[in-house]
């Protein structure tokens, strides 16, 4: 899966993965213990069901980068920023009627609605208990940061299907769900490894860009899919989501290619793809976000090298070219 | 509606609650200005509707009674309790598919489910906002209170029209779901005001009861309906909430009249009412609650004069009496 990563990287990659894993079925055994029951079996089903870890791994990175040596000052931080990310796609997976995540069932059809509201408000309140340990500057851009995802969602809902969303639609909407608690949990990791306000600062710059470029690779793979990784495409395309490729198509495209992207997008149909790739391909929509893919990476690195040190630098830099890498 | 207080004490409490008013209305103004929108206008369709705010109220009047003199130290906490209080209120009122809150339409019909589950999110993030500044214990009591809620709404769904639901249910979903953030909203404000972790435990144990009290008060007015305070009666016994009198009438009942009492609980219908409440009587099912929320509350005011001290004692001694004149 890591291709540019030095073997020994990869190592470390996968190690700080299974030591999140591990503390998070040790949060849950606890939970189990006080008495919690059915709701920690559900939010179980979703939360270990091999994600990719990606904000609990920032935020160890950049602790790291920033100087921080004790990993168990700042993973209560990496747990919360997963645990609040697991929350919302469980609610997410409500309000777009999705029946698998992770290649599990998802949970309002597992246990129904009610218990999958109830489940992702738990899973929200474990995130916070954990991150609410911290000073107030570190609460104050978690909870900042969730209002914006919040904020984001509502833009989103209010865009799907809407041909005429812009490409600042789009980036509010990126900014607020993706990038957003990539920053904050780079920004928060600076700031609890004891740096200033304004070196903080770059690393939450380093997790916004390195967040856009994240969410514009989703889409394009969604349209491209994605054989090695096995995800499935066009999930984004048949949920009415405008992602920038198509958001771009529509802007460029003129008469009949676009009355015929239109009439694609209205009622998508697995017999479309040939003619939405030949449209998407007309205007040089997958090339114009792969070269934003590149401008935000390189964004990330500019904001990362002028604060972060030590042997998480080259790792996480590594991390940015594996962004790029899996689009091409 | 508050007969036994004095003008004084009376005026003493609008006054708390209409600085709560304030407050959450400038947190909101103050969430509208840093962009987030549409999100504030339905958390506001439903915070600003006139609630008792009685979560607030006891958070102040207990840091008071602690001896505690600064109340922009303890502000936020109140608010934190009534902004996560309403959070559930938005997802319960989908979960029990309810039209109406305070008055109002509630936001799931209003805006629509997707959007009613992201503005009860939201809701969240802005009580553990402001709850997040405070110090480790006081996050963690308010943490383990918002677990126990999710895990208390989890068993009232499992009995759900379940007539072998037990006192011992009834309590266990009692005490996580209303008595819970009671308790822990005292405790908390005892933390802050300085009392020792033992002091603190006693008004931990005040809410607990008061809460029970409340709870059991709720129950006999939905039995017995209160033209004085315009609340309809019956909601409970339609959506097939096992309350405390229920309970207790299906278990001394036998033969006929518990055949007749678990027909009618089966399919409620209005013309049940005076069955309902013959069998009621029969099994002294309403005397019976009535003894227990003079037992609580007892047991609340015991526990509040061992630690309690000040004019917000016999102010927060009054409310039991009022919480207890509710019934009579």
């Amino acid at each position: 899966m890591m291709t540019t990563l030095a073997t020994e990287q990869v190592e470390r990659l996968l190690s700080m993965r299974a030591m999140v894993d591990e503390h998070l079925a040790l949060h849950l055994k606890t939970t189990r213990e006080q008495g919690d029951g059915d709701v920690v079996d559900l939010a179980e089903h979703v939360l270990m069901s091999g994600g990719k870890r990606l904000r609990p791994l920032l935020v160890l990175l950049a602790y790291e980068a920033a100087g921080g040596v004790r990993v168990e000052d700042i993973l209560p931080l990496a747990l919360a920023f997963e645990l609040i990310h697991t929350a919302t796609l469980v609610h997410d997976d409500m309000n777009d009627e999705a029946d698998q995540r992770r290649g599990r069932t998802t949970l309002h059809l597992l246990a129904g609605a009610p218990k999958a509201i109830i489940t992702g408000d738990w899973l929200f309140v474990q995130g916070f208990g954990l991150g609410g340990r911290y000073d107030e500057r570190v609460v104050s851009i978690m909870a900042r940061s969730c209002s914006d995802i919040a904020v984001a969602e509502f833009l989103q809902l209010d865009h799907i299907d809407d041909l005429t969303t812009s490409p600042e639609d789009y980036l509010d909407i990126v900014r607020g769900k993706t990038a957003g608690p990539f920053a904050a949990g780079c920004q928060a990791a600076a700031l609890v490894a004891g740096r200033t306000t304004e070196e903080a600062e770059h690393f939450r710059v380093f997790g916004e860009e390195l967040g856009v470029a994240f969410q514009l690779v989703d889409d394009l793979l969604d349209l491209r899919g994605s054989p090695t990784m096995g995800k499935p495409r066009g999930v984004d395309v048949v949920e009415g989501k405008m992602t920038l490729p198509l958001i771009h198509a529509l802007t460029l495209s003129h008469g009949a290619d676009r009355d015929r992207l239109a009439s694609i997008l209205a009622s998508f149909k697995d017999e479309d793809w040939p003619d939405l790739m030949d449209l998407l391909k007309r205007s040089s929509s997958l090339e114009y976000a792969e070269v934003l893919v590149d401008l935000h990476l390189e964004r990330a690195a500019t904001a990362l090298k002028r604060v972060a040190d030590g042997p998480a630098l080259p790792l996480m830099l590594g991390m940015l070219r594996e962004v790029g890498e899996r689009t091409r």
